[in-house]
């Protein structure tokens, strides 16, 4: 895995992206989205440390969106990795990551054609919850001579994607064993309806109601004769409790991995990894904008917070933070970091990380798959 | 201009891109960001209609960033074109562009330098609200033997960039007319926070009562023998108080060229010439789930809305969104378009537009400087 940088580093064809390398931080181009590596790895050696028990790690790559850190994540003893869409899939097994689930339903012929593709270069498995989506599935797995894993998607609470009863559960997980090409894994659910809860008690009861769900469907399927070596589901802010639960066999965190203001005082102990680094444009009284916003932030709630200042943040525009200070107003051309509020729709708006060590810009390394996904791949 | 769309049109390197040409709307890969030039040309024609008194139109490219868009604007009688970021001026500039206002202030030696090179290709005029600024855009200006146009940036009321007081503004207006390398070309204020009050009277006022800001300025300035060329401001929720004030001689429409939930409401009478094409991924009941959610849509306040549907939107996620349907609810597969709360922070997370005519996709237009901008250029 140790080519995965060198094969997919930097942009190609962007003097600017080459000149920052080598670079003390204050001094980049602006808005720029630095990740430091120490932090990064600590992040990822903590996640490591606190989950010990017979539940492994299938960290969500809809966070970084990175082959580097894919492969950082795997080298630190992850099972695999956990991606949103097709696209990151077929980007991060064309970079070598071998093992990749797919926590959500992958629909269009187009689509399944590149799950199949995937399937060439890594072991894929896809979340199902329609017995059609199933069939598809497997004709295009037979058509491509490849097999692909498969995991009963069950809604635990969420009332997103996945079955809505035992019923309905067992009847697909029964198809799904006798259709070719697909191989019946096990189940998946995700309690994104608690990961959020503020209160660390009632998150973890709300978790565990709805591992209950999912397991009452793996149960099912075992007592009708089905294979259930997977049961994926868990997101940081249920690290401790879905973690923790020995029926669960990996669990799919992401945040983790860079940390930031959402997720801070719910999983405490984890480093800020990554921020984007702004310079002050503007500057009345105590008052200082700076030339980052939604842009290249991503959502304005929560709001970011300012690395080593005690800023008030009064609003984020498009292209702008606008912040009050009580004292030591930073002076025009000042460079701030800004720590994002939630950061898989903030890396989403990039196209690398300016990849920091010792205050340095050591390497930039791509954003795969961002936006529409197949729109922005090469 | 012709030409803009042929140098620049298509990605290069993504096949998926091509194979879109020619294609009917209802079998592309989703999420696709999908732009009806014939209501885009409407909207054009339209508010070069409902502008008719001396005011002119400098439509803002941070709504399209695209040069064809802008091309498209020129030609209908726009009489430049405004970005936010020295990115988009730079990348229109290099397209063919010929006169640009970058409405907000630029900072840092790169950046400015950068300004002074699309200075080669057109004429532009750049916001400032501070003498170190002002000194710093001289220093360049002359260096690159180039001339910067420069408006003093008044805050009208929004409370971010500009100068926050008569005395301030004719200082600085002062002073930049003696620095080498500038041209003081007049004022600029945006009327930020008056552009969304849905009252049409209370707008209306607000936007009065904001003018009457800038003009103050503008009136001092005259006042001490200063050149007032350039008064601009305005927004789409603003373009009938401000765009019939004669005094004000441009105003910077947005988005009117698209259209959004968020000024529908407002600003009656144009066309949706945008939308987010999705694919029905999950289906319950009544409850269908889309794979586009804020990660190809943006913000999800205001939602979106479906084309030809009454569907409730229940929520948008990072990667869909959830909709309930009172009857006839969509099939597994199906194609929906999704209407953005907001445009220009849904264009900023995607590489291009399918261009659409007649139900076909006839051209990709490529986004420009979108994200930090700097990193997203070629």
């Amino acid at each position: 895995m140790t080519e995965v940088g060198e094969r997919t580093s930097n942009q190609p064809g962007n003097s600017r992206v080459e000149e920052s390398l080598g670079k003390p931080v204050d001094n980049l181009l602006t808005p720029a989205l630095l990740l430091r590596r120490d932090a990064l790895e600590r992040n990822l050696e903590r996640m490591k440390s606190l989950v010990t028990g017979p539940t492994r790690l299938r960290p969500h790559a809809k966070t970084h969106k990175s082959a580097q850190i894919a492969s950082l994540q795997v080298q630190s003893g992850a099972i695999g990795i956990t991606t949103a869409t097709v696209w990151e899939a077929l980007s991060l097994a064309s970079a070598g990551i071998g093992d990749i689930l797919i926590a959500n339903e992958v629909v269009g012929a187009e689509k399944i054609r590149c799950l199949s593709e995937a399937a060439r270069n890594a072991r894929i498995t896809v979340a199902v919850d329609n017995p059609a989506n199933a069939r598809d599935l497997s004709d295009s797995a037979r058509c491509a001579d490849v097999e692909l894993g498969v995991v009963v998607d069950v809604d635990v609470g969420l009332g997103r994607c996945g079955v809505r009863s035992l019923h309905e559960g067992v009847a697909l997980a029964k198809q799904i064993a006798e259709l070719p090409g697909l191989l019946l894994r096990g189940v998946m659910g995700f309690e994104g309806h608690c990961t959020f809860e503020p209160d660390p008690k009632r998150r973890s009861r709300f978790a565990r109601e709805a591992m209950s769900r999912l397991l009452q469907v793996a149960d099912a399927l075992e007592a009708h004769g089905q294979t259930v070596d997977v049961v994926s589901a868990g997101g940081t802010g249920t690290y401790d409790s879905t973690g923790s639960n020995p029926r669960v066999t990996e669990i799919q965190v992401g945040s983790y991995a860079f940390m930031d203001t959402s997720h801070a005082a719910i999983v405490p102990g984890f480093d800020y990894a990554l921020t984007v680094l702004s310079t002050v444009v503007s500057r009345h009284g105590n008052t200082v904008v700076l030339d980052a916003g939604k842009k290249s932030l991503g959502l304005d709630d929560p709001p970011p917070s300012v690395v080593g200042h005690a800023a008030a943040v009064r609003y984020v525009a498009e292209e702008h933070t606008v912040l009050d200070f009580d004292s030591e107003v930073p002076a025009l051309g000042a460079s701030l970091e800004l720590v994002p509020g939630y950061c898989p729709v903030t890396v989403n708006l990039h196209d690398l990380y300016l990849v920091v060590d010792d205050g340095v810009v050591v390497d930039a390394w791509p954003i795969l798959a961002r936006g529409a996904g197949w729109s922005s791949m090469r």
